[in-house]
């Protein structure tokens, strides 16, 4: 059972492959150039180089699932949102479906069921966000989709909350949300679900 | 049979409200302020102010079916994109779906259903434009997804091709494409059509 890391090379995407190397837990990097194989060599994680604004359709080959944690963030151009949050996702998805995946694991934001709750100049790329989910919902790939608050580089406490009255803030840290995915990637029969993630107090399990 | 007209201001939408109206098919006219009603009012032309950044619900009243002809056009911002073409045209197809409405006319662009294969500038605006036209159609609303080309001033011609190879061109003029407009929304029984329309020889009977 081999899963797919799109967004590899990202905050997340790096803690996720750490982890998922150190469990045992079979994967594989997909970068943007070979310029990035050097971090994940090292560590003995296998990468496959692809283009998600371009060709990337082999380096599903062998995969049973994928991860989707490419993101072009909040504060770059709304064009490369365009491109990476909504139309990467969207392909990755078809993909998935033509090659009969078993699952594909999005992570998207807090939220993004409702664009127009966001603060203003939050809207596009929630709006991206938002697309990107109904499309994986409308497609006949089983999902599950991980909906991170505002992301921390605070040190992972492995405790989580699925709602901003529980967890008394709206915020997570990148290592929660990386350990977070490694249990979803690690429970194959979590299908068609949605899950809000924020610093808590509660065990992962407990929440999937 | 009444028709909705979300862009109603825009170039096509202008041309399309008066063609509609000299040919007594009821329409109402969705614009953005007051201060755009004059116009229309003047041709007796109904409107009903609607924000598609914000609420639009209340439009569809007594609306049978919609025409989404708003675009921020591919030289706003992508900011705009994401909010007008994108999120405005899904929000419109669920309102649409939530009333129960039979269709949704779409004006999308000429190959929007690859935005790869454009110019790299116009991607981000192709790609908005293939999420929204597949949102569409993974909707239950009954739909026509209309496709022009490069959109220019040129008087109508009434005439059409729907490829490339038959134009011998990629452009049509916004007169054409609202007359094509006209025709499908006085055509109930065409549905889950998608057409690519260009200025051409053959009369748009013939490509609906």
């Amino acid at each position: 059972m081999t899963t797919l890391v799109i967004g590899a090379n990202g905050q997340i995407g790096k803690q996720f492959c750490e982890l998922a190397k150190q469990s045992g837990t079979p994967i594989k990097a997909m970068i943007r150039s070979e310029e990035q194989a050097a971090w994940f060599q090292e560590r003995g994680i296998q990468t496959v180089v692809g283009d998600l604004e371009g060709d990337f359709e082999h380096a599903f080959e062998g995969c049973d699932q994928v991860v989707f944690t490419a993101g072009s963030g909040p504060h770059t151009g709304p064009d490369k949102t365009l491109m990476i949050d909504l139309f990467g996702a969207i392909r990755a998805a078809d993909i998935a479906s033509q090659h009969g995946l078993s699952r594909y694991i999005m992570v998207s934001a807090i939220r993004a069921e409702k664009p127009l709750e966001a603060p203003e100049k939050m809207r596009p790329y929630m709006t991206a966000k938002f697309a990107a989910d109904a499309h994986l919902r409308h497609s006949d790939v089983s999902y599950v989709i991980l909906k991170p608050g505002r992301l921390t580089d605070d040190a992972p406490t492995h405790k989580f909350a699925s709602t901003v009255e529980e967890a008394g803030d709206n915020q997570i840290s990148r290592a929660n949300v990386a350990y977070a995915l490694l249990r979803v990637v690690q429970t194959p029969g979590l299908i068609n679900q949605e899950v809000t993630l924020l610093d808590g107090q509660r065990p992962i399990d407990a929440l999937l």
